[in-house]
C-alpha cells in the first residue's frame, strides 16, 4: 500500500509521492491522517520558502494542524490504541533542557515541529508521531474539528498569555481563523464583551454570525477594553490597538508582521500597559478538545473549502484566489476523481 | 515668617518668592521641607517646558522627590504628629473612580501630582500635604534619604512590573540614579545576578562600587537575562535588550524616549517576551523606607551634589554642566550665604 | 406614602412597619426594592440571633440580595438616573483604610453590609444607598436575576479565590443556591468539566437539568478534580473533598461550619494543595450582571418560591420546611391580598 | 578501594558495610559524598521506620542532604566534568508525567529520592548520581554549605509556596534549621520584616544571633503578619499562627505534625487566608547556592555538630540528647580514629 504524500520539491510546485511506510519507534503511533488544515504558514513556506528564521532548503512536506485515526502503535505506547480517533499536536520537545524542565516546552530549542524545515509535516497518508502527541477525540468530533484544535490552541494560549481574566472587555484585530477563534476562546473564558475588528467586510460577517460584535478597522477609537489579542499581522495594528486599552490593558501579539513595529511608548505608559509576545501553544491540547466537544467553540463553521491531496496547493492559495474564505481543509487519504 | 519657594515663572528661569502660608484641611498637615531630590522631569519642564502631555502654562514650582517635618496638623489626623521627621509621596489620589477601587490609585484620571501641571511641587518650605501622602522615617534616616524614596519607589515597581522573581538574573540599562536604585532594589528582592550597563565610565564606576555587575553597552550579547529593567530612555535601549532576554524574558519600561521605539517583533517571539510599561508607582513607600532603613538599599551616596533654594536653576541643570555627577538634592530651608 | 418594612424586633418574629423615608445624601439614592432573595444568613440572625461573630442586639430589617428601581437621586449623583433598574451590591467601604487602597474593600474594617448588625437589610420598600453600589440593569434582565447577582457574586468570587484556570477539572460540594451558582461561574470562565456533589436527590436534579455532571456524597473517591469549591458547610465537606484533588490542587472554602474543621495536613500535603479561604466578593457585579445578561449562567431557574414582604418569616424558614426547595424570593411592593 | 556506607540493617541500628562500586549510566556521575546533613526525616526512618506513608522495610541508607566531589563521569554527560565540586539535588524525576510536564517535577509519582524507602540515600563514600542532579559550587562554599542547600531549598520554596512578596511582614514559626533557614531566605527575597517564634530560649538565640526579632510561643498575639512560614509541625501552630495574619495573609506549612490539625475556619475567613501545603520543592538550587554564595544567607553557622560516617547513628540522635543544638553534619569519607 502507498504511503501518498504531498511534496513540495521547489518553491511553489507541490506533487504528490509515495515516500513509503513510517518507521515506528517503541512510543510512537502510525497515524492515518484524516484531515489538515492550511495555516498561512504554509502558504508562506510555499511562496517565499522562509517563515521568519525557518528557511526550507529541501523537499519538505507541509501541513501542521491535523487529525487521524491509529493504524499501529509501538510497544510501549499506552495511552492510545489502534481504530483510536485522534488530534495531533504537532510539537515533540526534548524533555530534558531548562524550558522543558519548567514546563515551557514550546520554548524547547530541540522543539521537532511538523513542516517547519527540516521536519515534514502532515501532508501525507500515514505517519509516525509519539503517543505523547496524541489525544483522543469524542465520537461526536469530527476529524476537521480535530484538526482545528490546533490553531484553536493559537487562540487559547494568546488568551492566557494577555493575563485575560474573567469580566474582560476584550477587543480582536483580525477577523482571519485565528482571530475568530482567539474570540470564542476569550467568551468561553468569562470575556465581558468580545469585539471584532477587522478591514474585510466578509470576515466581519463571519465574526458577526458568531455571535460578536463587530468594528472596521479604522472607524472606532473608544478605549473601553481591557484586553487586546492581535491577530491581523498587519504593521500598524497593535500601534492602533495598544491605543483602545484601558489602565492596566493586556495585549497578546499573535499576528507577526515583517516589518519592525513602532511604538510610541510615552504616549502608552500612562496606562500601564503589559504588551506580551506569543510564540505558539503549551499544554492546551485537552482544553481545545474539550472547547469543541461542550459546543463552546464552534471550529466546523470556519471551514469553507476543502481539498483533496492532490490539489494541496490550490488549498495552499485559496486566500490568495477567494478571498471571501476563511480556512482550507485538506483530506489527505482523497485524491481528485 | 514668609514662606519661600522656587518659583519658575518661565522656561529656563526660577526665582525664590514669598507664597504665602498654605492653607490646612482637616487630614492635611503642613510640612516643612527640608530636602527635595532633583528629577530628569523637573529639568524638562524648566528647559522646554513640557513632559509627553503635561504642559507648563504659568509660574510653577518644581520638585516632588522630598521629606521634611511636620509642623502643625489638621483636625481629623490620626496617622502623624507635630515633629514627624516624614518621607513623602508626591501623589494624591481621588479614591473614587474605578482605577483607586481597584488599587490602582496611580492610574487615578484625578490624581494630584506635586510638579505635575497645574500643581506646585515641593521646592518650598512648607507645604500642605494630605496625612496619607506622609510615612514616619525612623531615627537614623536622613531627610535626604527620605527625599530619595521617591525615586526608590520608580524602581520597586519597575521590578514589580517586570514580574522580576527571586533567582532571576536581571539586566539594567541605564546607570542613572533610577538604574542605579532599581538595580539595588532586584538584588533586595532576590536576584540572582545583577548586570548594569551604561555609556558613562563614571556612572558605571558608581554601579561597580555598590557592588554590581557592569558593562559598557554595546560591548556584550549574550543572552542569558531574565529581566530587563530599561531605565535610559536612549531610542535603541529597549530593541536591544529585548535581545538579551531568554525564554519567557520580562521587561520593564521605565526610560521614555520621546520618538517612537521600533521592535522587531516577529524575531524577538520566540522567546516569548513581555514588555510592561511603568507609570511611577503604588504603594510603595513603606518597602521603600524599609530598604533604606535596613541598609539593603544606599541611596545616600547617589547624592553626589546639594544646593541651597536660591541655586535651584543650578541644580536642575547639573546633569547638563557636570556629566560625571548622579544626583542633586535641594535643601529649602537654605539659601546662599 | 408609607415606607414598609419587614422589622424583626425580637428573634425569631417578623411584622411590616412603616419605617418612614429614607434619608438622601448628596451621592446617594433612594431605590425602591423589588426583590430580595433569601439567604442562610438571614434564617441565622432569624432562628439563632447571630452568624459568626456578628450578633442582633436589637430590631433589625433583614436581607441583602436585592434589585429595584432608583426613584430620587441626590444632588452629586452622576451614575444613575431616576428609573433606571438596578442590581445592588449590599456593602458600602470607606474608601480610606490599608485595604480599601489595595481594592479589597471586602476586607475594610468599616464596611457597612446590608443585613449585618447594627445594620438594617433591604426587606423595606425604599432604601437609600450610595450610587456607587448600584449596577444597571439590562432590559431584559428581571428584578429577581438583579437580585441573585449578590449569591452569583459569591460563585464568582469562589471561583477566583480558587484561581480556576480554564481547562481545570471543577468539583462543587454542596447544590444549594451558592453551589448551583458557583458551578455555573465555573463553566462560564472555561472549566473543563463541572462536576456537583450533594446528599439530597432533589438538589442534584436541579445540578443535572443545569447541565452538570452530579453525583452523592460519599458514593465516589476519584482524585481527579483540580479545584474544589467547598459550598455545603458541611463539616467534613472540606477534609472529604481534598482528598479529591490532584497535585496543585486549590480549594476555596465557601460553606462555613460552624465548628472547628480537621485535616489530616501530613496526608494532604503530597499533592501541595492550597486551601483558599473566602469571604464574600469584590468588583464582581459587573460580571455578575453580563454572566445574567448573556445567558451564560441560569439565576431565573433557582427561584423555586416566592413571597410577598408580609410573609417573610414563611420565606426565610423555607428551607426548614421545604426541603425541596432551592431560593425564595420576597418582593417589599406587594403584601398578601 | 571499599565503598563504605551508614546501612541501617534494622530499626534504631546503623553499621558501615562496603556496599561495592556504584553502577554509573550514560548520564551519571560518580560523586564521592564529601558531607552530608541530617535531617528530621532521618530520625524518624532510624526511631520509628517511617515517614508519612513511606515505611521502611529492609536496609537502608539514609542520609539526603549532601555534596560531594564528581570522580567518575558517563560517556555522554555534558554538564560537570570529573574534580567538579557540587551540591546534589536528591529527587530524580520521570520527566515524562503530567506534573513533569507542567514543570512540577516534585509532584512526580515516579519520583526517585535518597533516602526515602524504598531508595538508598547519600550516607556513602561514592554514589551514582544523574548529572541533571547535580550544581557545581563556587570555589568559595565549603561541603556543608553545598549540603544544606538541600534544607535552604525548603525554605525557597516555602517563600514560593506562601507566595510571599518584597515588603511582607512575615511570621516564622519554629526556629530549627528550615525555621532558620526560611527565615534568611524570606528576608533575602524582601521581606519588610522578619520575625521567628520558638519554645527553646536557646533556638530563638541562633535567630537573634542571625538578625531576626524573636519572641517566645505564646508570648505575643498581635496581628499583624502578611505571611505566616509554620516550619514547627507542633499541632496548634498552625491556627495559633494563622491568627497573626492581617487581611489576605499567606500560610506555608512546611513543618508536618502526625496529628489531625483543626481550624476555626468561620473565625479565620473574616482575613481571607490562604493556606498552601509544601511539598519539598522544584528548581530551586541555581537559586539556593546564589544565596550562600553571594553571603545573603548564612548556612555554615547552622552546624553545631559533626561526625564521621561511623558514628551517623550518635549524629541522628543529637537533637534528641543535645536539645541545644541545630544542625548535625556527617563526613562519609571519615571514620573514628
Amino acid at each position: 500500500m502507498p504511503n501518498l504524500a504531498a511534496v513540495m520539491p521547489e518553491l511553489g510546485y507541490i506533487e504528490v509521492r509515495d515516500v513509503g511506510e513510517p518507521e515506528l519507534s517503541p512510543r510512537g503511533a502510525i497515524v492515518q491522517i484524516e484531515a489538515v488544515g492550511v495555516c498561512g504558514s504554509d502558504a508562506s513556506y510555499f511562496t517565499v520558502g522562509y517563515v521568519g528564521d525557518w528557511i526550507v532548503d529541501g523537499p519538505i512536506i507541509l501541513g501542521h494542524e491535523c487529525a487521524g485515526t491509529v493504524v499501529r502503535i509501538g510497544g510501549d505506547v499506552t495511552s492510545v490504541a489502534i481504530g483510536d480517533r485522534v488530534a495531533i499536536e504537532p510539537g515533540r520537545p526534548c524533555r530534558d533542557c531548562e524550558e522543558c524542565a519548567v514546563g515551557r516546552y514550546h520554548l524547547c530549542p530541540g522543539l521537532v515541529f511538523f513542516a517547519t524545515p527540516p521536519h515534514d509535516g502532515s501532508l501525507v497518508q500515514r505517519m509516525a508521531i509519539d503517543e505523547r502527541q496524541l489525544f483522543a477525540l469524542p465520537d461526536d468530533m469530527s476529524y476537521e474539528e480535530g484538526a482545528l484544535c490546533e490553531p484553536l490552541s493559537v487562540g487559547i494560549w494568546a488568551c492566557r498569555r494577555a493575563q485575560l481574566e474573567p469580566g474582560d472587555r476584550v477587543l480582536i484585530t483580525g477577523a482571519g481563523p485565528v482571530g475568530l477563534l482567539a474570540a470564542q476562546v476569550a467568551r468561553a473564558f468569562g470575556a465581558r464583551t468580545v469585539t471584532v475588528a477587522d478591514v474585510s467586510m466578509f470576515r466581519l460577517d463571519v465574526a458577526r454570525k458568531l455571535g460578536f460584535g463587530t468594528e472596521r478597522v479604522g472607524d472606532n477609537d473608544n478605549g473601553d477594553f481591557d484586553v487586546l489579542l492581535e491577530c491581523s499581522g498587519a504593521p500598524t495594528a497593535l500601534a492602533d490597538g495598544l491605543r483602545r486599552l484601558r489602565g492596566n490593558g493586556r495585549a497578546a501579539m499573535v499576528g507577526m508582521p515583517k516589518q519592525e513595529v513602532g511604538l510610541a511608548l510615552s504616549r502608552l505608559n500612562a496606562n500601564e500597559l503589559t504588551i506580551s509576545l506569543v510564540n505558539r501553544y503549551a499544554h492546551t491540547w485537552p482544553t481545545a478538545v474539550d472547547l469543541v466537544a461542550s459546543g463552546r467553540v464552534d471550529v466546523a463553521s470556519l471551514v469553507t473549502h476543502r481539498f483533496p491531496l492532490d490539489r494541496t496547493a490550490d488549498a495552499i492559495m485559496l486566500p490568495k484566489h477567494v478571498p471571501d474564505s476563511v480556512k482550507a481543509v485538506i483530506t489527505p487519504q482523497e485524491l481528485s476523481a
